[in-house]
């Protein structure tokens, strides 16, 4: 019988790292004799049957790809709900999949993605097409369950730490002079996974980050601003890390834009000048403030090698598990040792993955709420290990890759999604 | 008769190689026999006697310095004025630098400090005592003139053109179903260096930044918004730099809008942030911003070799032009030819340096004013090439040094300046 193609689709927010599962998706599947087929702009790709043939790419571009930030086939943000209320999507997928003998379909994204994986799964076997389903673990907001982190996070939370300790070394050398408060707003809708990485940047109450606001606590202006004036007092300047989910009283975002994206999700972006510009207002001190945003998903200058590790062993089992017969699971990584560091990749049931979210644990937040435990530093310290850094040219830029993605030729009629 | 100590001062704002300089300027004194004392924040130490004995400082601790960021004895903003305005401070300086037989003062930073030193080199004249006042260039923002570039540009610019082919690479990931427009704000409040730097991200009217916002060129909104909305039709999204001193006709700055949000609380400025939200108020677009900021000046861990390199040789130069008698001069960059890049150090007098300003040249702005031309690339490329990354500790983070900075006994009186 014929092991068939592989399709392989990336979803979501890309991250530093998600190409360096896609390039082990290829190598893995190349080594096994398995053509790999991706999606073009995820999904949608799918749907519309717009594939790539990623056999016409060279072993050195797929080499590079490894190093290369953003999604090389293009990711989207489109969910596909229930069965019963986007039934003709489902099956078109398994139409699209069936005409070019795929039969395995890897979906590198988050825990919208591993739905969908699942459900892609259980309407393969409603139609009787034989199909393995593999959820890809990825997201830099660490939030997947079952497993211990989240390809993609280590190295935004790498970015978080350094950068976050090279501008507090930056202010305390100016602070006499000039500004006294600076603000960096680090991503993290929901949990605050980013913004706990920012802690790693320093150790005890005099090192930056001195105050960390997490989406977990409700933000107490009066609190807080006490903590700043204290802190300015006590070491000259305050660096505060504050989450683009923090939220007042009322629940709202601090620096909510009233706009939502394709998942129904807030967009966010500016609790960081808004802490800013209130410190200035209630204590007169002068602030400064960063928003690095995609700068901090995107940065594979500065990827953390664990990272690397679990993106690759990721997207190596993904494939290994399609091909020896495993469906709707995902390879998750399983922490065996803080210290050392050890972690192995384990199956694990997409069912058991999807639409679920894991917040950060409440030992992970000191009591007073502005940093981050002991138990938070085990945890996170070694997901931000080691350096993988790119080739760079002689242009002192990354030597980032641009595949060809060649179309691979149409087969049935045009099907109209997502415009 | 005795050679005297070296006074070493920081001043304006820091880089990601001034300690480069400072490491260089320790290491070649102290092979000469020469001690140094640093001035504790700046001027403002040198003033109050508030003086570091860099002796102290282990061999160790200084090769770490030179991959240090920050200002490792403190910088300030703290401009001496006229001789006639500010004779008090000067006639202090005399006496502190007496009082500790200094007889080489290097003052490290830009076009102010260089004023400031030869300020002190003529008071020293008038007072009959014999003191070396040697400037040391340092600027992120590359405006010094004389000099060919400006240590701490070259890892400044390499930070900007690095971040913005990440996140460039990020949003063509995504653009179907997201961001379409991302706007990138750089520093540079009066010259566009930085902007320009950003144009080295790409190449071709396709590539990003698609669109580059100069300090140097009014912004024309009904231009630019025709501009970004060609763009995402012909590329599928538009990738715009844009620098933080962008006015418009009135000659406002466009980050002093005071635009308020949904809420009626007026959002502070960011020349970025006002650019994607016109963006988005006028084409519909959805847009996404960054301001690094702070980051953009400390990020050391992706230093430019080049820069490194001149930092090293500026402070060199400065300690063997200050010992071998040279007096109010600054050790500049000479460039001998741009392919192979080919540059040397050169001693060149304050005067022709202090108080001035070097702008882009015309005819490094595309004629449509929206890039960098063939001449701007050739300037550039070679001051980001080469990397120049610190030692990372097993914890995953750069191990940057924190100095003691021992204080140097005091002999006079108390003097109060700055509070």
């Amino acid at each position: 019988m014929s092991q068939g193609k592989l399709l392989y689709a990336q979803s979501g927010g890309v991250t530093a790292v998600i190409n360096t599962t896609a390039a082990a998706v290829i190598t893995t599947a190349r080594a096994a004799g398995v053509p790999v087929y991706a999606a073009r702009n995820g999904i949608l790709g799918a749907l519309r049957e717009d594939l790539i043939d990623t056999r016409k790419e060279s072993a050195a571009a797929i080499a590079a790809l490894a190093y290369t930030p953003g999604g090389a086939f293009g990711s989207c943000r489109f969910k596909l709900k229930s069965l019963e209320a986007d039934r003709a999507h489902y099956q078109r997928l398994i139409e699209v999949l069936r005409a070019h003998d795929i039969r395995r379909f890897l979906y590198n994204g988050g825990n919208d993605s591993a739905d969908t994986a699942n459900k892609v799964s259980q309407i393969a076997r409603e139609f009787d097409y034989p199909l393995h389903c593999i959820g890809v673990p990825k997201t830099v907001d660490n939030d997947l369950v079952v497993t211990d982190c989240c390809p993609g996070f280590g190295s935004a939370a790498k970015y978080t730490a350094v950068s976050l300790r090279e501008a507090a070394i930056d202010v305390a050398s100016m602070a006499e002079t000039s500004t006294k408060v600076f603000v960096l707003e680090v991503m993290g809708r929901h949990a605050g996974w980013l913004a706990a990485a920012a802690g790693l940047a320093g150790h005890g109450a005099d090192e930056a980050p001195h105050l960390i606001l997490f989406p977990e606590v409700v933000f107490d202006e009066a609190r807080f601003m006490a903590a700043v004036d204290a802190t300015v007092k006590r070491v000259g300047y305050c660096v505060v890390a504050v989450s683009e989910g923090v939220r007042d009283g009322d629940g709202k975002f601090l620096a909510d834009a009233g706009r939502t994206d394709a998942f129904g999700h807030v967009q966010l972006g500016g609790a960081g000048p808004e802490i800013a510009a209130r410190v200035s207002a209630k204590l007169g001190y002068k602030t400064h403030w960063a928003v690095p945003d995609y700068l901090q998903r995107s940065a594979r200058h500065l990827a953390s090698k664990t990272d690397h590790d679990h993106a690759w062993a990721a997207g190596e089992a993904a494939v290994k598990y399609a091909l020896a017969g495993q469906n709707a699971v995902m390879p998750v990584i399983v922490r065996t040792s803080d210290a050392p560091y050890r972690w192995k990749i384990q199956s694990a049931p997409l069912a058991k993955i999807a639409n679920r979210e894991k917040t950060l644990p409440k030992n992970y937040i000191r009591k007073d709420s502005y940093g981050i435990t002991d138990a938070a530093r085990r945890y996170l310290e070694p997901l931000i290990r080691g350096e993988s850094a790119p080739p760079y040219g002689k242009d002192g830029l990354p030597k980032y890759v641009s595949l060809k993605n060649a179309p691979v030729a149409r087969k049935l009629a045009e099907y109209r999604v997502g415009k």
